[in-house]
């Protein structure tokens, strides 16, 4: 299975790299990271860059495509090559997928027209702009061959339940032990109907900064 | 808060990218990528390379150390530089971090001489020769600076543990929020303890392949 996974600047690390831990360890998974030009692509927060292996117009088609979020995700809403770069994977994919604000990359390739998609919470009101419908109670939203995540840590999630239905169930727990994937998160504040008004706040400023 | 993440090959992605996505929002924190050299880092799914941006030799102080695990571990406990270089950043912190078996690069340093330790389910059993007292029960294990994780997802609840500590728990809970962190796994098979024997199975022959 080939997987073709889209960075850009000011990309999230781990929108990427959670899906990518579960994913490539399906058997036979080949992925690739693909962005504007080969090379290192720093992320948002600066200190971190991750490789693009191969320039956009070097990959044409893929199993899966996954698109992460970030704060650099607004950019490429308006560039062309990279909309019709996913547009083009995507009409070879068995699965689109995308973690926090990518399902905006999505939406301005024409993609999320009439379908059920999530995004990080901070921007799930952009979705309608594109024709999608959010839904903002969903972690992981499976429409047809789209599957959207809520943001960052979700796209964990969601490649769990990708694997599962792409590798069975058996593959799938598998790859969770070896990930040790048994959350337990020292506070209840990750989503917003959880968090108290004083951690939204809290939350917004950090994004405002 | 300056913090230094060590690199080497194969390494296990997440088990840097899960902790740098939490602590690098602390405001104020500086984190630094460290490997033998400066340049791309292959982990161990060979399709992803995270970028040094510091040798060892640039880097001699951290207030927050963090040593993530993978199959390249092994390769690092036996050479002197990376073990010397440990060391000497340990003798500078607040707080000496490990994910998955990157406790066994903080044993074979020497640092966890007498303490309450953890790792990777599968390599737990290696904690007593570097003096460590392993536990298999608890997913964030401190004993005074010392803080290690279980198997690579376990570091995100690692660095929120460690958000809370160093920055209070509204900072911590802000961060967990950004991330949107509110795990729903579609599986129930993150632990030895939960896993059923046929998954535990399944997650060596992957381990092995």
């Amino acid at each position: 299975m080939r997987i073709a996974v889209l960075l850009y600047p000011d990309f999230t690390a781990l929108d990427a790299v959670g899906p990518y831990e579960v994913l490539s360890r399906i058997p036979g998974a080949e992925v690739v990271f693909t962005a504007a030009r080969r090379g290192p692509v720093r992320t948002d927060m600066t200190s971190l860059a991750i490789t693009a292996d191969a320039a956009l117009d070097e990959v044409d088609s893929a199993d899966l495509l996954l698109v992460p979020g970030g704060p650099g995700t607004e950019a490429q809403l308006g560039d062309p090559a990279v909309l019709e770069w996913v547009r083009a994977v995507n009409a070879t994919t068995t699965w689109t997928t995308s973690v926090c604000s990518g399902s905006l990359i999505l939406g301005a390739a024409g993609l999320l027209k009439g379908r059920r998609a999530t995004s990080h919470w901070g921007v799930l009101d952009g979705l309608p702009r594109f024709g999608a419908e959010p839904t903002g109670t969903e972690r992981v939203v499976m429409d047809g061959k789209y599957a959207t995540a809520a943001g960052v840590s979700a796209g964990i999630d969601l490649a769990l339940t990708l694997t599962g239905l792409i590798a069975g169930d058996a593959t799938a727990q598998a790859i969770q032990l070896l990930i040790e994937y048994d959350p337990q998160p020292p506070y209840a504040s990750g989503s917003i109907a959880k968090a108290s008004p004083e951690v939204i706040e809290g939350a917004k400023r950090l994004l405002a900064a």
